[in-house]
C-alpha cells in the first residue's frame, strides 16, 4: 500500500504499567496500532485480547500482545517498563543490576527490530536505566528518554491545584532532577494561572504557598508513589497517562515541553549523567532541551540529584 | 451555588473492574466527579490518588476514594463492581449467596444515599445480581440494570470485524440472554456494513461466514474471558471500557440502543427474569425494552438462557 | 528528522466547505498538519491565521493557508472543495464544464507535489468530477474518490433516530448512487439498533415505518440541501464533519465501511462510471468495493443513478 | 424522567460566530443539547439543521435552531453573539447604541427563560455590552460575563509559540484589560514552558524577546483580527473555539483560571467598569476574580483600558 503513515507504539512488560499506558493509548487514540511484548507470551496475548475487545468504543487501533520481539518491528515508539521488583534479602543494587542487565541485552535487539523508533524507558530506577540505554544503544541521544519526571511534576501541578481551588492544567510547576528521592520542584518559576505561586493567595487576601507549605508540597508529590504503593500495591494509572502524553508528543511532532530525563551535557554543571530536565519533545524524541534559571538552592538540590545517580552509575560499573 | 448540573459517577469495589471504569471515565470525561468507594479505604484512597495524579493529562474531574458510603450521596449513576471471588472448595452456589448477600445488604443503603441514581450491576452473576438488586431496591424498574452482555456483544463484533478486514464499528450484531455460557448472538440481524452476514464474501466472492465459522466465533465470544483469566488473573480493561460507554448513555441522555440486563415483561415468553436484550438507554437508565425478531432457535436459546437464571434464583430463594 | 510520520491533510478551496472541514480537522485531531490553498491567497492565509489563533484550544496542529500549489506537497490526503458557482444565466452543462476544467486542470498539478496522496473531490456534481479526475489523474483507481453519498446516508440515519427515539449512531442505512436527486436508500438492508427497519414499531406496538414514511425520509434526506440553502445559503457544516470522517479512515487505515464514489466495473451492470456504493477505506484509498443485496426497485434506481451521471459524461465529452 | 442533568448551550444569532461556536460544541461533545435562536427563524432553523446532519459523525448532541426565544428556555449557559454590523454612514458610537438597546431589551426576556443561566457575550464592543447586560439583567455579578480578550491571549499565545518553536499549550500569556485597541499583554508574568519569557534564548543561546519583539508580537495579536476581516470578511473560527472552552468551563465546573470581562470592583483602582482580568471560571461563571501583580506600565495601561470603556459607557448614558 502507497503512503502508510499510520503510527505503531510497542510497550515492552505486560503488566499493570505497561497495560495502563496501552489502555489510555487506546481510548485516546494515540496510536494507530499498539503491540505489547512479554517474555510471558500467554500474559502478553491476554492483555491484547483484552484490551482489543474494548475497541468496538475507542478509537480504531489495532491491539495485539505476543511473546515474540519481532512484534515490536517497525514501531515508532517503544516504551519500556519491564524490568524485576525488589525481592525479599534482594539488596537496592543487586536489582539495580538486575534491571541494567536487562536493559542492556534488550535494547541491541530492539535497534535491529526498530532503528528509528524512540525509546523511552519508565522502568525504575528510570534516570540510571536511561543511561545504561542511551550507552548500549549507540543511537541518537534524543532517541532514547526516561518518563523521569513528568509523572512527579503531574502530581505536584494537582496537588497545588487543590490547595488553590483551580483546575490543575492553569498550574505550571515542574519537578526536575532524580526520578526519586532526591527530585525537586523549581518553585521559582511556578505560576498559578499567570501568577507567581509565591504571592498567590486565598480570596481574604492571604498568602497560602509560604515555605512550610511548598516544602509540604514537595514532599506530598516526591513520597505519594509510596503511600499508593501502601494501598494499592502498585502505581499504574498515572505513570500510563503521563507515558501516553509523551508518546503523543513524539508521534504528532507536538513540541511539547516537559521534563524528562535525558543524558546531560554540561547542565548547570552537571555533565554525562541522565537527570529530567524540561526539554521540548516530538519528532525524533527529544529536540531541544531547555535551560532554565534556577536559585542556589535549587542548583543545589539539582547536583544533589546527580550525585545520587552519579553514585549508582559507579556503583554498577557504567561510569 | 445555582444551576450546578455537574455529573457524578459512583463506583463500588476498587479492584481492576471499578478501576479501569474509572481510569477510562476521566480520560474520556465522561463524568465531572468519579468516586470510588470500597470496603478497604485505604485502597480506595490509593486508587483514587492514583487517578487523581493523572488529571493534569485529561479531561477536568474530581476523583476521590473512600471507605465511607457517604462519598457516594448524589451520585448520578453507581456503578456495582463490588463481590467476593470463589473460594477453594467453594461451590458456585454458595458464591451466589455470599454476592447475592451482598448486594441485599448494600442497595437500601445505596438508595438512601442516592435515590435517583441509575444503578448498574456489574458483578457476575450480573443477572442473578441485577435481578436480586431490582427487587430490594423498591426503584422504577429502568433504573437498576446489568451490563450483561454489551462485553460480549463487543467481543463478538470485534471477532467478525477481524474476520472480515472491516473496523468493528461498522459490524452490527448483539449476544443477548445471560451474560454467561448460555448467551448467544443474535445472528439472524447481523450485518457488515449494511450487509447480513450471511451474505458476505471476501474479496474472491466466497462466502466466509458458514454455520461452522458462526458457531466458533460465538464460542470464542462468550468462551474468551476463560482464555483472557488463564492468560492474566481477571478481565478488566474491555469491561471498564462498555461499562464507561453505558454510563456516557445515561448521563448524556443519548438514546444508544444496545443489550443490557433487565428484569422482563414477557419477552418471547420470559416473565419476571433479568436477561439482556436490547434496550434503549439513556437519563434514567433504560427508556425502552426493544422486542427484536428471534428465530426458531434464537427464541429456543434465549428461553435455555431464561432457565438458567430461573434456576439460580430458585436455588437462592429468590423465586 | 528520523521516522517523522505526521501526517498532512491539504484543502483547495477557502470557502465555507473547506474551511469547515478544517475546523473539524483541527479540533478533531484528525491530521498532524492541516494546509488550506486558495487563489485567493490573502483568503487563503487569512483563513489559516483564523484556524491557527484556535489552536491553543485543541490539539496541537499546524494549521497555514497559502496562495502556492507548492504548499500542498507531500500531503497525505488531499480535498478537493474548490469549484466555481452557478452564474444567473449559466446553464448547468456550462457549470459542469467550468468545473470538469477546474480539475483537469488541477490534478496533473497536485499529482506532481503529492503523488501518492489520496484525493477526495467534494466540488460537485462530485460523481461527475470524481470520473474526470480519475481519468486525468493516471493514478491507482481507489486514490481517487469521491464524498459522494456519505453526507446524504448521514442525514437519513439523522432523520431515521429522530423518528425512532434512537441515537444516530444506532441507525445503520446507507444512501446509493448519485450525489444528486437520483440518490436513494438501500432501505431493505437498514436497521435500527440491530432490528430491520420495516419490522421497528412505536411503544404502542405499531410499525411507524410504512412505504410513504420511508419515501417522505428519503426525500427529506435527498432535498435537505435545498431547503438549507434556501434558509442560511450553503450547506457546509455536516459535509465538514463528514469529509474529516472520511480523511480520518484513510490516515488512520480504519477500514471503515462507508459509501464513497468511485469508478465502478461491472457493478449491478453498471461499468465504467462513478457512484457511490459502500466501500472499505483506510490507508490508500478505497481498498475494497462491497457487493451489497438490492431488491429489484433498488437495483433500478441504481441504473437510473448510472444513466443520469453518464449522460452528463457524454454530455462534457467525458465518455 | 428523574434525575435528568443533560446540559444545555442556548446561542443567540445564527451567523457565522455562533455558528462555529456551535459546531465546535457540537464535535467537542461540550453540551448534551445546543439550541441557535435568531431573529431570522429560517437562517436559524437551517444552521440547526445543517449543524444536526453532522451529529452521527460527532458525540450525541440535540441541535436545532428557531426564532422563538422560548426555544433557549431552561438553557445553562446562553452566549450572545447577535447584534448590527457598523453601517455605512453610522459613526461607530451610533452602531454602539444600537448593540447595547439590543441587549437593553433582550436580556429581560432571557432572564425570564432561564434565570440561572449563566449570560456570556461576544458581540462587540464586548466589554461595553457586558456592562450593559450586568446592569439591566439583575443577576449575581459572576454570572454575567463577556468573552474579552480570551481570544486575544490566545492568538498572543500562538505568535509566541510559533516564534519559540514550542506548542502553543506551553506557552503563558495573557491579555488584559479592553478587547479593543488598548488590550496589552502581561508580559511581566509570561512564561514559555516553566521559563520567564524574557530570559527564553534560541539554542544558539541568543535571547529573542527583546523589547521590539514584544511589542511587535503584542501588535499583531490585538491588531490580527483587522487583516483577518481583510482577508475573509469576518473572523469566527478561533472565536468559536475560545468562547466554547469557557462554555465548558463553566458547564463542567472547570475552576479554569482565564481573562473573561467582568464588572470590577476597584481592581488595580478600575472600579464598576467591565474589563478583561484573570478570573476562575466554573459552575455559575465568574468564581473569583484574580490579582495579579503588574508592573507600573501594565498598571497605566490597564487604566488607560478602563479610561476607554468608561468614555464610551459615558456618551451612551450607560454611566
Amino acid at each position: 500500500m502507497a503512503n502508510l503513515r499510520t503510527t505503531k507504539l510497542g510497550i515492552i512488560g505486560a503488566g499493570a504499567v505497561g497495560t495502563s499506558l496501552a489502555y489510555a493509548a487506546l481510548i485516546r487514540g494515540a496510536a494507530d496500532e499498539v503491540v505489547i511484548y512479554d517474555l510471558n507470551a500467554a500474559r502478553a496475548e491476554a492483555q491484547g485480547l483484552d484490551l482489543a475487545h474494548g475497541t468496538p468504543f475507542a478509537h480504531r487501533a489495532k491491539v495485539t500482545g505476543g511473546g515474540d520481539l519481532d512484534v515490536l518491528s517497525a514501531s515508532d515508539v517503544i516504551v519500556i517498563t519491564a524490568g524485576a521488583a525488589q525481592q525479599p534479602g534482594q539488596s537496592r543494587l543487586e536489582l539495580v543490576n538486575t534491571n541494567a542487565e536487562i536493559i542492556r541485552n534488550l535494547m541491541p535487539q530492539l535497534v535491529r527490530r526498530a532503528p528509528d523508533a524512540v525509546y523511552m524507558l519508565v522502568t525504575n530506577p528510570v534516570d540510571v536505566l536511561t543511561e545504561v540505554a542511551v550507552d548500549v544503544a549507540g543511537l541518537r541521544r534524543g532517541q532514547v528518554i526516561g518518563s523521569g519526571t513528568t509523572l512527579d511534576s503531574s502530581r505536584l501541578r494537582w496537588l497545588v491545584a487543590e490547595t488553590a481551588g483551580v483546575a490543575p492544567r492553569d498550574v505550571h510547576a515542574m519537578i526536575l532532577g532524580e526520578h526519586g528521592d532526591s527530585a525537586f520542584p523549581l518553585w521559582s518559576n511556578a505560576t498559578i494561572g499567570g501568577s507567581p505561586i509565591s504571592g498567590w493567595t486565598d480570596e481574604s487576601g492571604t498568602k497560602i504557598f509560604d515555605d512550610e507549605k511548598l516544602a509540604d508540597l514537595a514532599n506530598q508529590a516526591v513520597l505519594s508513589a509510596y503511600s499508593i504503593i501502601a494501598g494499592k500495591g502498585a502505581t499504574n494509572y498515572a505513570i500510563g497517562l503521563a507515558g501516553v502524553r509523551l508518546v503523543e508528543a513524539i508521534l504528532r511532532d507536538e513540541h511539547m515541553v516537559t521534563p524528562v530525563s535525558t543524558v546531560l551535557r554540561d547542565y548547570e554543571g552537571v555533565d554525562g549523567i541522565a537527570l529530567s530536565v524540561p526539554c521540548v519533545l516530538g519528532a525524533g524524541g527529544v529536540q531541544r532541551v531547555l535551560r532554565v534559571p534556577m536559585n542556589q538552592s535549587e542548583h543545589d538540590a539539582f547536583h544533589r540529584s546527580g550525585d545520587a545517580i552519579r553514585s549508582v552509575l559507579q556503583e554498577i560499573g557504567q561510569l
